[in-house]
């Protein structure tokens, strides 16, 4: 996870860790700190991981974290240097301990720190339209435009030669050259991801952010919402048409090419050179393969492999799909 | 109908309103005062209502109206107290009668009576962005906060602890507590009824609004119109995801999940706990039951019963559609 | 192609034309001026046209035009007095040679040339709410109402009655009389329009605009793109709903009915008369004929001839489809 755009609370005393997820251990030096929480490949020592499949078995044996939030089952996994904390879901306790190091995440108020653009250091950098806000933490590269009513909040950072239209709310985005974005967007807000427990809905953070590669272009009236954990990517020289929603965790390679109304959904990944027709649907957690075709109004629900043509509902070989329906 | 924003331009002479109709009866006090226009179950004496089909027998026979538009052969299901007003083409008739008594109703021009949130009351109530428009006939909360560019034009009621964010538009709605709006939404327009009539549209009045329970959480640019004769209502603690449409009149239980880009059509009732995966659509005048699971992508087409998993288009039981389509 | 409102940078030398193309003709008066690019049909003597398709023989016959971009197979339908400029790939050239002749048409920065509604002349004349910006080039009739934060960009002609809402943006856009447009609405955008050439898109001009005759209403969150080179035309009386998006050099015939989040990509005819359920999606370069009636949902990937009813995903007749999902 890099790039994140949001403040660490931490560090945070293992007591305090143990007291949110409702856990008595001893033998613990209860004012440990604890600087970070990760996934189970990317943590360091003084850092709390979790860990709640065997699919991630062979992430889980490695790990460095010094902490993970893990079940009885699972537990015999870890390395002797990873202290077990044993919760009932790990994901719900999971979500609890990262609210602790980045509440910031969690929910996404209206960002009031913006100025108006010609109260900024922007105002002889950029141009800009009439009513354009500009929040915190934001750098913006030269040659820019960014239009009408757009809001560019706290922690987005823009490169060069880019044109932003009217009417756009971005935050915690990272966008590189030469990208335009058009008109109504909302990019970078979190994504539709909580537990639903005992009739309330629990949100978990969204520390991940949107990192847009150089010369693509998003149409109007979309969004793109920033990840969970990991980032959500738009990838080099990648084309969206108006009204596509992109959601958390979702990767699309570069040169792809995305018709309108098309929504993906949470965590799946799309290869490069990548073709979509207008109004597919992507099921979630997915793998695309690369020079995909998918058919207008498919629905795909299963992995497709690299140089595939698929059409239909669920998505099959486009031949199999006409043929099927002469 | 309870909760109505509109005014009713009433009380009016049966005499005009047979005016308008182009009913010609004799026999009547033609400076009768007409009060209201409601359904069949819920007007009252000195109110006029409407019968237009034999689904209603039960309904029509219990009236308490005084007049009700209707056909030569539904009359004879009114009781003796209902004077029956024959009419071709009964919704339209009603719709201009309607028309009379809410004029307001009909249209939905930009709001002109909206001030600058800081030359309002609210200014040391709430916090708000910038360029925060807010109408007449509006109440909100404690501890609200409103984003960037939005306008609560008017007939709009905020309950505590909601978070509404940019470049929002909301109008006859009630919003209850801790409810959350993320951005770029449009909120309680009137829905897309209206009669094709000689090649000209004719409008009909949406006197229903939009109820949004405690806990809800509307994502990025989504539309929820409101109803025409009665509510639109979102359950308590539901949450939708970013575009989602939800038409005039849709019902929405409690807990319910609903990804995104999904479309509900019109007088659709969907039941608690019902799951709804991103992209799938609902015809209208349906009934969905309670804890329900809808695919994504699903186009569903008929009633579905309670505790029932469906997928496809048209939808069907999940495993039937997973066999079909291995 | 009638109705422009992109400036034509024209005449250009043949000289340049060539250059640009990478062509080394000879016999050439190399000052000779052209004025203009157009298809095969409308060209005139001094206009350059391409032709890149045997579909088009017939046009291609009879074209006026003095140089057409073509290849070496289709050459010889040409008459006598259009000179061949022969290319690899006749519609990349002929984007590069529009691009000279229209470069304002080829990307949608914001408008800078907009004022404050109430810093124009229009002052007086309509209604409009706060913060309304009114760009060049923009003409507007009695009676009209313009909602708030709504931007009227330049290139835009809008007639008596019409009532825009809030939160629009409108460009190179015709509206007619009695049109209602209600919120959130981007209008007259360049289409998703381009060459996919070595990892690069290369834009092509959109020079056409959107058309909205009279008595339409556009709903809540809609996207009309206007025409690459012929224009994008809503037909009288048609009544979208929200979430609609329409690609470039769509036409969509009187009378016609457009339910929630329909698609209809680039370049289809829709008749008179059609009415389209909600979510249904129309691929590209078809024809739907006078009193179709789609069902909610539809895939529609073929030709639909007159008063047929279709339904499915690919469509096809109703009975059929509710026939074979009993």
């Amino acid at each position: 996870m890099s790039n994140s755009f949001f403040k660490n609370y931490g560090p945070i005393s293992i007591y305090e860790i143990l007291k949110k997820l409702g856990i008595d251990l001893k033998n613990l030096k209860m004012n440990q700190k604890i600087l970070d929480v990760k996934d189970l490949q990317n943590s360091n020592k003084n850092e709390i991981t979790f860990f709640h499949s065997k699919k991630y078995n062979d992430l889980a044996r490695n790990t460095k974290a010094s902490f993970c939030i893990t079940t009885k089952n699972l537990k015999k996994e870890l390395p002797k240097t990873c202290v077990s904390l044993i919760v009932e879901n790990v994901l719900v306790s999971t979500s609890k301990v990262t609210s602790m190091f980045y509440p910031d995440a969690l929910y996404d108020d209206f960002d009031e720190t913006v100025s108006s653009a010609n109260q900024t250091n922007f105002k002889d950098k950029i141009k800009f339209g009439k009513n354009v806000l500009i929040g915190k933490n934001v750098s913006i590269g030269s040659n820019c435009k960014i239009g009408h009513n757009t809001i560019i909040e706290k922690n987005v950072t823009l490169g060069d030669n880019c044109s932003i239209g009217s009417n756009n709310i971005i935050r915690n985005t990272l966008i590189k050259n030469n990208v335009r974005i058009l008109d109504n967007c909302v990019i970078g807000k979190h994504g539709f991801g909580f537990f639903p427990i005992k009739k309330q809905n629990l949100r978990y953070p969204h520390i991940g952010i949107v990192i847009i590669e150089d010369n693509c272009e998003i149409g109007c009236g979309s969004t793109i919402d920033r990840g969970s954990m990991s980032n959500t990517v738009i990838g080099r020289n990648t084309y969206l048409d108006n009204q596509i929603h992109i959601a958390h965790n979702v990767k699309i390679g570069e040169n792809s090419i995305i018709a309108g109304q098309v929504g993906i959904a949470g965590s799946s990944v799309i290869g490069k050179n990548v073709k979509i027709g207008g109004q597919a649907g992507i099921s979630g957690h997915l793998k695309i393969g690369n020079n995909v075709e998918i058919g207008g109004g498919s629905g795909v629900i299963r992995d497709i492999p690299d140089n595939t043509k698929v059409m239909g509902y669920p998505a099959k070989n486009i031949r199999e799909f006409l043929r099927d329906n002469k």
